[in-house]
């Protein structure tokens, strides 16, 4: 008998029809002899109305009052999909993140799982129940406070929850196919990737694919969880999220150079010019950044063409740090002794992702290429082994997706992929 | 420094408005220089939206899960109770049941509070807090799982956490002004009492008054706390629940006979005619009826006019088991030997309630004379040491509590009651 952990985002369970529908689907998997760990998110808007709902009692609510507020949401999910279950004859459970054992540290809203003490669970499972966890949320190690995960944490918290009982495999129900070359709404000819490796779907994660969030693709890497992403409104075969070694050879992955291209809106661009061209001023800039409690992205230094003793700094950060980041460096100003700051929110960033590229020389010229043929002027670059990400002007970015997908020959057979005017 | 506890009820956390009112409220007692635990119930009708929710998913929601979901609705409340009070600058945490300590049955839906471990509790006083409990819920004992307390329980959560930390009194704030010497939409003259002892109390909950249920009254006797039952709409100086010894002599009341008429539309009778006159028989009846669970208020068996061997016996029951014993009543009919059983819901519980009665004879013979006067035909009788009750036709109900409430010269001076035409 497998072990298995099934994950149902949101939009999986808007109401009661749908949530007996996922009892339906649940059903069949613990039918077919599985024993069944589901890890629920709040229904629809839930979330979203509780939040309102606070920002009407206080503008600023306290974060251990919110995370108290917020996680009644899972549970409501929980217990309401226990009660469809149980009405179709499958003996079922519900557990909130603290009654599972989910340890996490103390930050409110935005807390990490240290440990899983899966007692509980466990027992539950051995009693013949399918056993659902409310999901984005644990209790603080130190204060025994409820606390929040913070963004993409059900998944997360579905692939530890996978790790910790020795599962089989963890599925994450969505409400797309599963992971894609490109976004179908930039690329209509995007192919959805059957499997794909850990390694490339965190880069995809974090340069703006949705689907997984890259703290889950981490936790699913190191535990050396399959994670199968698939759509809970449909029995379509989706996409195996796998190691190396797990994935099955096939002809064509094996020619692929590229597995996929992500784009991401949700970066803004901070340029500081005229900063001291002095040893320790750059690491300066970014010790304030990082006081403000900002991840930055890519990072230029422009080299000063004749030697004025400045230089420029530009990054990307989170749009939603922005304000935060251009307050915490004009307060510093003095210290660091720049001329001027500049703010973009208009760019965006592209990226291809292929462990190919590894083995395939030519796969920058061929992206650069691509998009200088369709007139994509690049702002920014970074690369990792297997990504190479470029900046470019927000309103390029359809273009820039759309160019790099044909010219890596990743487009559906037969069809075309009609490069201008079919920006969003 | 005093400690108290405040239990806030739905209607007086309708809304963020509301919730920001009841923190005003809260905020004052703080400053005064008490320790503060607070019990709330959930936003207005979000217990009855969720139960809604539940009947759409399953007919039959399982008990377990069914107290999983409800209890989401109090921590809502005091999660957004404690944003608005640190909001004004006091110092606030809230804590669901379980957290606080309030160790139950395992009874879903029904639990009963066994033990209350207050060590939270109590942390979070002495670090200056404000301390808010979700009311209406615990934790099993034996199973670990989150368990609802039933009707009327949030009042006697604050009662027992009340007792446990050895507070000064209980305030229970409702949307009334305390406890009235009569229902004031049935007798416009009836009066606020300002002091009540517990078994007067116990009788009246227990006859229909619904400002306290009478679990709670019970607890509070059992612990000797006092509870002020009060508006939170208003600084009016509401009713005290004390020990009879604590009560403030006063020459009016040590006058009154009677304290208050209660009356209750919530229950029904079933009347079992020609039953065999054999020894045993009627407790064969209740044996049957006490297997379904329910309890039997007023027990009346008439005698034979005639030895016909068979004689009749009615009993009052909660209107909501009606078909239940109807049903267990019939199944038994062979065993039973009767030979009709009638159901009647179309009835009324008045009663007269007050310590008085113990020292002047005479209460039942005014009590019956003010009905006959008014033309109200007496049904059934019963009687306790501090309590008389009679069951009339439901249409009888409002005439006889308002000829008791003038016959004990309960009616407000100067203010004549109108006897006819005033029913609800």
């Amino acid at each position: 008998m497998a072990k298995i952990v099934q994950k149902y985002g949101g939009s999986s369970v808007q109401d009661a029809e749908s949530i007996k529908r996922v009892a339906r689907r649940i059903a069949r998997s613990r039918q077919g002899g599985n024993d069944v760990v589901v890890v629920i998110s709040a229904m629809g808007d839930t979330t979203d109305d509780l939040m309102d709902l606070a920002l009407e009692v206080s503008p600023q609510p306290q974060p251990r009052e919110l995370d108290m507020l917020l996680t009644t949401g899972e549970r409501q999910s929980a217990a309401l999909l226990a009660m469809a279950l149980n009405d179709l004859g499958v003996r079922a459970r519900s557990y909130t993140g603290s009654q599972a054992g989910v340890i996490t540290t103390g930050r409110h809203g935005n807390a990490r799982i240290i440990d899983i003490t899966p007692g509980r669970i466990e027992n539950s499972l051995s009693m013949g129940n399918v056993t659902i966890v409310a999901g984005f949320q644990g209790v603080s190690k130190s204060t025994k406070d409820i606390t929040t995960l913070g963004r993409g944490a059900s998944d997360t918290t579905a692939v530890a929850l996978a790790g910790v009982l020795g599962a089989q495999y963890c599925e994450i129900f969505t409400d797309v196919d599963g992971v894609f070359t490109a976004d179908p709404r930039i690329v209509p000819s995007a192919r959805q990737i059957p499997q794909i490796s850990y390694e490339e779907m965190m880069e995809m994660s974090a340069c703006g694919s949705k689907v997984l969030h890259v703290r889950c693709v981490e936790c699913a890497r190191r535990e050396n969880i399959p994670v199968h992403v698939r759509s809970s409104f449909s029995d379509n075969p989706g996409t195996w999220v796998l190691s190396h070694n797990d994935m099955v050879k096939q002809k064509q992955m094996e020619q692929a150079v590229i597995t996929g291209v992500a784009s991401d809106r949700g970066e803004a661009k901070i340029t500081i010019s005229g900063v001291p061209d002095q040893i320790g001023k750059a690491a300066r800039v970014f010790d304030i950044v990082a006081a403000s409690d900002i991840n930055v992205d890519m990072i230029v230094q422009n080299i000063s063409a004749i030697s004025t003793g400045r230089t420029d700094i530009s990054f990307t950060l989170p749009m939603s740090d922005g304000k935060k980041a251009v307050d915490a460096l004009n307060a510093a100003k003095g210290e660091l002794g720049f001329e001027d700051l500049l703010y973009d929110d208009q760019i965006g960033k592209v990226s291809v992702v292929g462990v190919g590229m590894r083995t395939h020389p030519g796969v920058t010229a061929k992206f650069f290429d691509a998009l200088a043929v369709n007139k994509v002027n690049i702002d920014m670059i970074s690369t990792s082994e297997i990504r190479i990400s470029v900046v470019v002007e927000v309103t390029m970015v359809d273009k820039a997706v759309q160019a790099a997908h044909t010219a890596f020959g990743l487009d559906t057979e037969g069809e075309a992929t009609v490069y201008a005017g079919t920006g969003r």
